[in-house]
C-alpha cells in the first residue's frame, strides 16, 4: 500500500514545499472526510496534518483522494 | 499503490498527450468527486489538474476511477 | 495497484478478444458507475472504452468490479 | 494488486473445487453487488462466473468480499 | 493485494489462536457486512469462517476492516 | 496490502509511542467506523486497539483512514 517514496518525485516534493511553507491544504479522504489544517511531516505511510488547535492527524496515504492548498 | 510509470504505456501517454494538448478533462475519483480541469503533470503517485482560477488539485492515482476529455 | 499484465493470462486474452471483435460491454466500477461501450485498448493500468457518439472513457483498472458483454 | 496465485494455496485450490464441481456460489463484491453463478475459470486478475442464462461476468478479484457456495 | 503471511507475525499468530481455541469472531467487512463465526482456515488471500450452521463464507482478506472476538 | 514496516519510519515510531505511553487513540476507518481505545501492539499487517472493557479489535492496516491522539 505504500507509495513510491522518491524525494526527486514532483508529488513529494510538492508535499514538501506544503510543509516547508505551513500552506493550510484540505486533504480529501476515501471516507469523504475532509481534514484542513496544514502539513507537519509525511513519510512513505503517512502525512500528519495539525489543525488551529496543533491538534495532529495522521493520515494513512493510501486514504488520500487529493489535496489541495486551502484558499486564503 | 504505484500505478506502473513507464512513459512507454498507452495510458501514460494519453495524459502526457492531455497535459501538452491542454485538453480540458473530467477525473471521477472513487469518492464519486468530479474534478474538472487540466492536467499540469504527472508522476508515479499522483496528477495535478488546475481549474479554471488556476487552482491546482493534487489528485492521488490511486483514488482515479475514470478519464474522459470533457466535450466541447 | 498494476494487474499481472500477462498477454497469456485468460483475462487479458478475454479483453484482447473483446477489442478484436468489437464486443459491446458493460464495466461495473467502484463507484457504482456503468460504463457501456467497445473496448478500444488495455495496457497495464488502463482500460479504454468508446461509446455510441466515440467518445473515450479512460477506466483506471484498479477501479472494475466486473465486465460482462452486453446482452444483443 | 494481484493476489498470489499459488495453485497450492486452499483459496485457489477451494476456487478450482467449486469449477470441478460446478458448485453454485454467491460472490460479494465491493459495491454491494451479488453475482450468483457456477465459476467457469479463475486466473490471476479475475474470476468469471457464469448465470442460469450461461452468461459470463468476469469479476476483478480485486473487488471481491467473500464466496459461499449457494446452499440447495 | 497479498498480506505479508509470516507465521511470525502477531496478526497471523492471533488468527492460528482463533483456529486452534475455536473462538467466535466478528468480521467487519468493506461494505460493512458483519460476519460472525469461528475462523476454520486462513492462507494468504482469505480466512474461512463457519457460521452456526457449519456454512463457510470465504473472505477475502483485502476487504477485512478489523476482526474481534464475540463477547460470551 | 502491506505498509513499509521500518520501525525507523515517523509513522511506525509514532505508533510505537503511542503503545508505550497508553495514548488514548480515534482510529478512524474506511467504513467509517471509528474505534477507540488504547494501541497494543502492530505489526505489518494489523494494529490491536483495546478499548475501556479491555476487549480487543483487530484493525487491518488496510482500512485505517486516520489515526488521532484523543483529547483530554
Amino acid at each position: 500500500m505504500t507509495d513510491e517514496f522518491n524525494t526527486a518525485l514532483p508529488s513529494i516534493r510538492q508535499l514538501q514545499t506544503f510543509i516547508k511553507d505551513s500552506t493550510e491544504v484540505e486533504v480529501k479522504l476515501s471516507t469523504s472526510d475532509l481534514v484542513i489544517g496544514k502539513v507537519r511531516w509525511q513519510d512513505a505511510n503517512c502525512l500528519c496534518v495539525v489543525d488551529h488547535y496543533d491538534q495532529p492527524t495522521i493520515i494513512w496515504k493510501q486514504a488520500i483522494v487529493f489535496i489541495k492548498p486551502k484558499l486564503a
